[in-house]
């Protein structure tokens, strides 16, 4: 126990981790929880990776839509085409986290899914973070590649229940944070079976399957889990919905929220960040039984040792 | 290996799922299959139990349609209450699988998940099945129960595809198939998160989120497995989507149809069963490279001992 997160500090956030999983693996004890109920709900953007200066799906989306403005100049003339070729993050942020994922969709329309995937996979072989100076799979924050690590070794199925794409995520979900594709749930397009010449593939259409943020994300969890978790991690206003319903189950319960207070490390924000503000859950964290862990305080290290 | 799917006679379709699993489970051998790989999905209705004379969450819901009627007696004579109160099989049948699953899933609207979850088990618990005069949970094949245990000692995850509600199924799942809530995918309705007193619950809505037939099978199988099986189980035309998009897929793969032609130990029916007729599919097995079951021969037990 005591090697486990290794880069977690040892404060009230560590402690109440650990406590809980002491809680409800041990046979017999009064918060015991048997392995199937162990289910553990993580947000994706700002809570495993760094979604700062942008989320890092937005950035991807940046390339298509660079393509698709030298196929048809016209678009580069149009919003919001022209502040993402911009970069222009005061239009951007305007757009509100819905309004920029869907953006993001949008411009994918008509891809297969696999073909998708293989462009998300390409891209994050190439790409690199703007700040941080490495690959995206390198923008994953190492306390919680350990907290996700220590929660399987302790029976936990972990899931990411995020407002980011799902066929993003699940392109490299298995390998960076050692999640199923069947574990990832996030926002979606509608799918459509496409035959051609005998065979099948999954087509990604226009329309908005379900956008997975605030109270869609216990839906979703509904939907796709159809058990209530033990333990839930956010970062946002976003995830008030997911962490307040993961604590009125019964039973032992925690819920956490990263708050991101580290301007040396990573970048210090909270209800500043338009496009994902966190206002309303960090100032009733308390009263709603949510545990804050603080970036500068709770983590000894943010990022994995640059390869 | 001998002694597994004791229920199935030593025949070609006991023999193709043997291989098969030998052939994906051996290391280092051309259809080596790495475990995260082995999905395998089975429709439910027909496949994993009993679908004769009606689906049994059509049954089900017969019990609140009268209850309904009691309480509002107009109801009575308005179909499709009618036809359900009065049995009348030929006007069910007239309204389509889909037609009868969206009533079975309309007369629960606005309900919680738990507590229409806490109403299928008490039904199941007390509710015997009309003609083999069992509880419906002693309904289920017994050669299908062997073989996802027979998968999951494999290495395989048992995944559920079914047009049946998916709360429904979820409710005995993993006590009856050992499949657990987050395995099962289904019909669903849309869910939404409902605050009352701090307290959090989630309502099933009148509104459908997707009917899992024909080709909305292997889109829900992108959306919630993100990955294409390579075993897939089925019984009629409404599942020759999922399986033909399973053997579409690279490597070595195996399509399995339960035709149902023993009227002696269970019901003999295919394209005449009007609510989810066996037709094309059937027609067309060996075109296709679906392994056709026969109950009548290949499954030397049908259902568990009766208890």
């Amino acid at each position: 126990m005591t090697q486990s997160l290794p880069s977690w500090t040892d404060g009230a956030a560590r402690r109440a981790i650990v406590d809980f999983v002491a809680a409800v693996t041990t046979p017999g004890g009064p918060d015991f929880a048997p392995a199937p109920e162990r289910i553990a709900v993580f947000d994706n953007d700002g809570t495993l990776w760094c979604e700062q200066p942008l989320q890092v799906q937005v950035l991807f989306s940046h390339d298509r839509a660079s393509a698709m403005a030298m196929a048809d100049p016209s678009l580069a003339q149009r919003q919001p085409f022209k502040a993402f070729l911009e970069h222009d993050l005061a239009t951007i942020h305007a757009l509100g986290k819905q309004g920029v994922f869907e953006f993001a969709f949008a411009i994918h329309a008509g891809m297969s899914v696999d073909a998708f995937q293989d462009e998300v996979r390409q891209w994050m072989a190439s790409a690199r973070h703007p700040r941080l100076e490495r690959p995206y799979a390198q923008t994953v924050y190492q306390p919680q590649l350990e907290l996700l690590a220590y929660l399987r070794e302790n029976g936990f199925k972990t899931f990411i229940v995020s407002g980011g794409g799902v066929d993003f995520m699940r392109a490299f979900a298995e390998q960076v944070y050692g999640v199923p594709p069947e574990q990832v749930i996030g926002s979606s397009v509608q799918l459509e079976l496409r035959e051609a010449g005998g065979h099948f593939e999954l087509m990604k259409l226009a329309q908005l399957g379900s956008f997975d943020d605030r109270a869609v994300k216990p839906a979703n969890i509904g939907l796709h889990i159809g058990r209530r978790p033990i333990l839930a991690f956010g970062n946002s206003d976003g995830d008030q919905a997911m962490l307040r319903y993961t604590l009125d189950g019964p039973g032992r319960r925690l819920a956490l929220l990263v708050h991101h207070d580290d301007d040396v490390r990573e970048s210090a924000y909270d209800r500043d960040f338009k496009l994902s503000p966190l206002t309303d859950t960090l100032d009733r964290a308390a009263e709603f039984g949510i545990q804050v862990v603080s970036v500068k305080d709770d983590w000894a290290q943010v990022f994995p040792p640059a390869r």
